[in-house]
């Protein structure tokens, strides 16, 4: 990092003048442990499940529609696939809980350890063999992509009612009220909306789960997807690869990864904020700076695929800028 | 507009979930009169000038390096160059004003107006005639770039010591006194930066520009990179093409087009909002809502040209999205 600070020091602009960008370069060079490091190849990886708690009518859409989606990305049509297009990254959508037999198709990776959750309202979300098991799915797809070349992942969510778990996850670490994390999700309506906060709210004081036991927390208020994208914030960490998470989904499981072992925090960057409230409490409380604010709400990994962009830039700019002396510009007047 | 904004809230995705994205494409749309707009083909013109108000020391760098940094541009080693590229953009530079002779270059087109503007704290900054040329100049080039086949137009600068220039305009058009709009540029330290409030002062009160005399408030204390960039905003918003806004000196030229056909408004995008503390009020009076905040403060179109590759993504979501009914998601529940 001191390298590559000293280097961006070089660069043909006033000092500082980039911005966020030279934090976030100095930041990979770190992370990769490279003065000039190059992340342009990029994958941004979507774990789907579904939840059992959409029994209780937390979300605005049907519960099929986890699985619709999901030959929706694959096919391209979904906003996912076309910024992933967009930005030069590959899709992969992993199929970690979906309550549907999947078809075989080119970037679905079927790994599915349950039809979806349990009701996390009435009982726990999963037993501790199926977070394992979802969390060693994203270690290994993980290490999967980073073997295929991948230098930078972003983290993607799909599972109809999967903000719910998110909320319980965020009030458990947080010590905060369900209400004060809550969102309304794909767009809940005002009753609606107290009828979620009621449903977290039961399911924390039926549970109980502590902050000092992230996986308790998983297993009882959590997700397969959530379980899954744990061990891709873990992989990356180990491997030294920067993971952008997206919205509030991925911050809660990378949240639960932070209680898991610290150090991941340091490989982690924000891509987004986005309207969900819960999320902006997670950033702050892990001290991560989101680099965009487009009042998205969308989930799939749509802002954290826009926000590689950046990161990817940034790192060209380290390391593809000419310095003072390389172009023969002159420097400040003495 | 209407069809666009229909269409978005055909697309599989929850209404309104991709937040700012939508509300660019739907703009986009109604910018190119077609709902299904494509600004793939993108173009960053930067223009050169010289600013005779460098006599008075109010900026860190050497006059010099306009020129150098010209060079720099085209030869690929600038921040411009390096995010062009990243960005899928053309880059164009021309010298309107560099106080030098370039050498012929591929991507600089040279159209010298004059050596530089004359110093705009004892004299105006330019004629009229040469205010004239420099704005015909950025209307002929930008028809060439829309020829040449862009869809989308990113503004840029180049010239030593033009915040200053772009903060005497800001004064003027605001109605506010130089300090509130005068920042620190690369870097002045605190007796750098009084000196640069004296300068405008005193060459506010020699010229007395007044807002509704955008041409007199031009020539009085203007640069000539600034004219050419209200030809383009102009020529942008006459031919129907998105024009992205970088920091203080295009917005400070987009504002003086504003004052001499407000409808050019319409055609604008803020691309980011830059440390310059009069960049934020001219694009609140402009009624413009940055896209990107990174504390970026390089000028050159490096702000515009990050945010152009978002506004093309939120045209490409418009456009490649599959509708609720193409992909066979079911909508919400009832």
């Amino acid at each position: 990092m001191v390298k590559a600070s000293e280097r961006m020091d070089r660069l043909t602009k006033p000092l500082g003048s980039l911005g966020k960008l030279e934090d976030i370069a100095v930041r990979v060079a770190g992370i990769t442990g490279t003065p000039l490091p190059s992340v342009e190849s990029k994958a941004v990886v979507v774990f789907a499940a579904d939840h059992g708690v959409t029994a209780q009518g937390v979300s605005l859409y049907p519960r099929e529609v986890t699985a619709q989606m999901v030959m929706n990305f694959v096919r391209g049509g979904a906003a996912i696939s076309v910024l992933s297009r967009h930005c030069g990254a590959r899709l992969v959508v992993v199929d970690v809980g979906v309550a549907a037999e999947l078809p075989q198709h080119d970037g679905l990776i079927l790994r599915k350890v349950a039809w979806g959750t349990r009701d996390l309202s009435t009982e726990p979300a999963m037993t501790l063999e199926q977070a394992m098991e979802a969390i060693g799915i994203g270690v290994e797809v993980t290490k999967v992509l980073i073997n295929d070349g991948a230098r930078m992942i972003a983290l993607g969510d799909m599972g109809i009612g999967n903000t719910t778990p998110s909320a319980a996850i965020a009030a458990v670490l947080l010590g905060k009220p369900a209400r004060d994390v809550t969102g309304r999700g794909t767009g809940l309506d005002d009753e609606r909306y107290e009828h979620k906060v009621a449903v977290i709210e039961a399911a924390l004081n039926l549970h109980r789960p502590t902050p000092d036991d992230p996986i308790g927390v998983l297993t009882k208020v959590g997700g397969l997807e959530i379980a899954a994208l744990i061990g891709v914030v873990i992989a990356c960490a180990a491997e030294r690869i920067p993971v952008v998470l997206d919205g509030f989904i991925t911050t809660a499981a990378a949240a639960l990864a932070f209680k898991m072992q610290p150090l991941v925090r340091e490989y982690m960057f924000a891509g987004h904020i986005s309207m969900e409230p819960g999320h902006r409490l997670l950033l702050d409380w892990l001290g991560l700076e989101p680099i965009l604010n487009l009042n998205m709400r969308l989930g799939e990994g749509t802002g954290a695929v826009l926000a590689m962009h950046l990161i990817d830039g940034a790192c060209k700019l380290l390391s593809q800028m000419a310095t003072f002396d390389e172009a023969g510009v002159s420097g400040p007047v003495a």
